[in-house]
């Protein structure tokens, strides 16, 4: 999924690809590490069907919030800032103002 | 969810009764096992996702199949017979008739 994200240089769209990239990725494997601990309480129908419902928010959530394309991406990035998954210093190369703004979003 | 089968003793209800939920507890213990081994192969997202996907469909055939109140109980008991959820032995007490077609379907 390739995609321009108008007003941004070239080097700023490469440096968000590769943070977006790299927060997915430890979505991803926070996910997993959960998943993992969550099965050894496996036992009863309803201990499955409570997995089967934390897969499906967590596949709802990261799907929609893992899209490049969206518009609120600053803020996209803020709140992957927020929750850990990315650290600001891995956005630098943004503009400043760009990087401002995200930073303070993320204190929200 | 106590229900009554119409046209069957009080004997046969409860040996139906308990067979079902014996049946239900294999079906169970059996997708925990499955959940569990797959889990050792969760690597990427596409991995979480098709758990997910089985997990939907296990949870919607389950939830469909084990409905006491379905009128084809007997075409129930003799899936369950076939795929080895149930041996015809747990069933015994059932009137004849109804033995001979739960064993007759169930070599479909």
């Amino acid at each position: 999924m390739e995609t321009t994200l108008e007003g941004w240089t070239e080097t700023e769209q490469s440096i968000a690809r590769d943070a977006f990239d790299r927060a997915y990725s430890r979505a991803i494997d926070q996910l997993i590490q959960r998943v993992r601990a969550s099965v050894e309480g496996l036992e009863t129908a309803e201990t499955v069907w409570k997995l089967h419902d934390y897969l499906s928010i967590e596949r709802h959530t990261i799907e929609g919030r893992f899209d490049f394309r969206l518009q609120g991406i600053l803020f996209v990035f803020a709140s992957l800032v927020k929750e850990g998954l990315l650290d600001l210093d891995e956005l630098s190369g943004l503009e400043a103002q760009k990087l401002a703004k995200i930073e303070a979003m993320s204190r929200f």
